[in-house]
């Protein structure tokens, strides 16, 4: 077991017994519910937490590029559903993945045309694909209205396509990010339940084949008080967790599997800062959480050994490959937190939002609990061509 | 050549017609004030874009990551500054890139204990560094102030460690980032060259060997009067230049080199949204020009066969994955958006922050001039770990 010293920084770090234990509560939530867990592996773009996330389910997993879905393809994924609305030229890669593999990849549109340049393509390549139509069910980025008639245009276009074959509806209640408290996400999810099963509703009433009314995102999914007429939930970030979540009270702060490892690397005296090696690269720019809670900078500091943050500290400052940590006392505190982050130290820095801080790196670290080393590495996708 | 219409998006687009004449003004500065270029490849992390900047030059570069020095030390760049205080964890991999390569990696630090941590890992291996004192000249990162007594405790213990010998003194100006027009940041340039020139005096007068004077940042090398004293600068961003620097004055819109190629995935005519398929990790969320100029969103948006951009038009919200375009018109303004921009096109994003929008991807599709296709593809370095 390679203790933390010896990692070279900035290094990300999974606690497994964290991401355990959020697997676990969300697939009990599923199964109360009687819906599949789909996760979308966005977030953590690795096979070992996508076996992890489908215990016990179907094992389908929700992708976000063709990279992800050349990855978990390669590792044994044969049912995944890329969730963002079909763009022709990734066909042939598309195409490529599901012969290399056997996997299955469905696809999503809301848009006839988009629908009929996959469909020519896919064609051209004797390729067949699954797609699900996309619902707007309040946020404002893809899909159609559910009761509108366009709904009902894009099925038959479906149906009449050589290369296309019908499986349902997904949405995204995106703007569950933008809410806070049990009620306000509670709403949310109603909308996006019903938006869904209304369109399901209508292209039954026509005849169509809906075998998918897929909804997610973790606050709904969450929340949620019934997914009556829902077949899956594809919620992501519940696997990691991060500030944002915490902020709006989804999670709790010690239910955040991830964090950057960083190193000390200079103390500024006159600028009151604590420098380290972990910058806008390493933990991004996001500040997704300073919507609902403010003091969190660009993340909060803990020491290496745990995930319990320092009391009044947060990386107030970032540069490329500079954070600069800031603690809100007197010349007392800012002495105090010179000797508890000396130079050569190591902390952990809690990430506001994990997809954006996970994203740019080639590994996790994987530890379990305060004090432990690294217990495993653990590969990840990474980009957007399909590579290892 | 590849036709861009041909690529999988999104794709880092890179004019080598404007990086050129960036190159070359940049060149002409340090000629002008008779001090060496140093490039700093945190921006462009490649080798192709290092021969470009370094044309005429001694070819010694800066760089921000050990990936990074690894990265150019295999392809031929034997003279590295590695411009980030050292963390004597980093050393064991430093000495590797040394030993394997040939290249001359030179240290930077500030604090007398990560001097002697350094060396006492450069001891155990037999490994020798020279080393840069970093000097604060406002910045508030990293730097020991340059009338301090600590700097003179500072070079001495250098000057008696065994693997570290003292080749001088480096500033960056990081606050040139945050102030606008000539005026000020000619300010900051006379700071941060009075600052380094300063420090290097006490030195010298302490009869200790100073020969790098090094100061550097894009605006302040834009900027700067006089450089009297310094021997070499270390601008990074004017490779490419970005929404940025364009926005405090430092370059025009069109000499920004780097944009994303994206396509329209979809309209949703109740947002009033174009949807592209680059998000927050293909643009990345820096919003860096807001800070001087209001209607950039997280990007200017332009056809894709050049780099003007679209008058009203800019990427107002970013999902993962999904960029949404919005205009400052009205209905009919709306539909013409739609209609400039039909599901299936391509356009181009030109970046807040070229350093953060490049920094994820793996390689650079080279083009020149409008209505060009691919003539090249570059490669380059990214995240930390040593790798190809």
């Amino acid at each position: 077991m390679t203790p933390l010293a010896e990692l070279i920084t900035p290094a990300l770090l999974l606690d497994v017994g964290v991401l355990e234990r959020n697997c676990e509560a969300m697939a009990q939530r599923a199964a109360r519910h009687g819906v599949a867990l789909r996760p979308h592996l966005k977030t953590a773009k690795s096979a070992e937490v996508a076996r992890r996330a489908t215990r016990g389910q179907g094992g389908g997993l929700t992708v976000s590029t063709v990279a992800e879905a050349a990855y978990f393809a390669r590792r044994g994924f044969t049912d995944l559903t890329y969730a963002v609305g079909i763009d022709a030229n990734k066909i042939e890669a598309l195409h490529g993945i599901q012969r290399a593999s056997g996997a299955r990849v469905t696809l999503l549109a809301d848009r006839i045309d988009a629908v009929q340049a996959a469909d020519s393509r896919a064609r051209v390549l004797g390729a067949t694909f699954r797609l699900l139509l996309e619902i707007d069910t309040g946020g404002g980025r893809g899909g159609v209205d559910p009761n509108d008639d366009e709904l009902l245009s894009l099925a038959h276009e479906v149906q009449r396509s050589e290369s296309l074959s019908l499986a349902g509806v997904l949405t995204h209640a995106g703007h569950s990010y933008h809410v806070q408290g049990g009620t306000a996400i509670r709403a949310v999810a109603e909308a996006e339940r019903a938006g869904a099963v209304q369109a399901a509703g209508r292209l039954r009433a026509a005849g169509m084949p809906v075998d998918v009314v897929s909804v997610g995102s973790t606050p709904t999914a969450v929340c949620a008080q019934t997914l009556e007429g829902v077949t899956e939930m594809r919620p992501g970030v519940y696997t990691f967790f991060d500030l944002d979540q915490a902020a709006r009270g989804i999670c709790g702060v010690e239910d955040i599997a991830l964090s950057v490892l960083a190193t000390v690397i200079g103390h500024n005296p006159r600028s009151r800062r604590v420098l380290i090696d972990a910058g806008a690269l390493a933990l991004s720019k996001d500040q997704s959480a300073a919507e609902f809670r403010g003091g969190l900078g660009f993340g909060l500091v803990c020491h290496a050994g745990g995930t319990v943050p320092l009391p009044g500290l947060c990386v107030a400052e970032l540069h490329q490959e500079h954070g600069l940590i800031s603690c809100d006392g007197d010349d007392d505190g800012v002495q105090a937190m010179f000797r508890a982050l000396p130079v050569g130290s190591r902390v952990r820095v809690l990430p506001h939002h994990a997809c954006m801080t996970a994203a740019p790196y080639d590994r996790y670290h994987v530890v379990e609990g305060a004090g432990s080393g690294v217990q495993a590495v653990w590969d990840k996708a990474r980009g957007w061509q399909a590579g290892a």
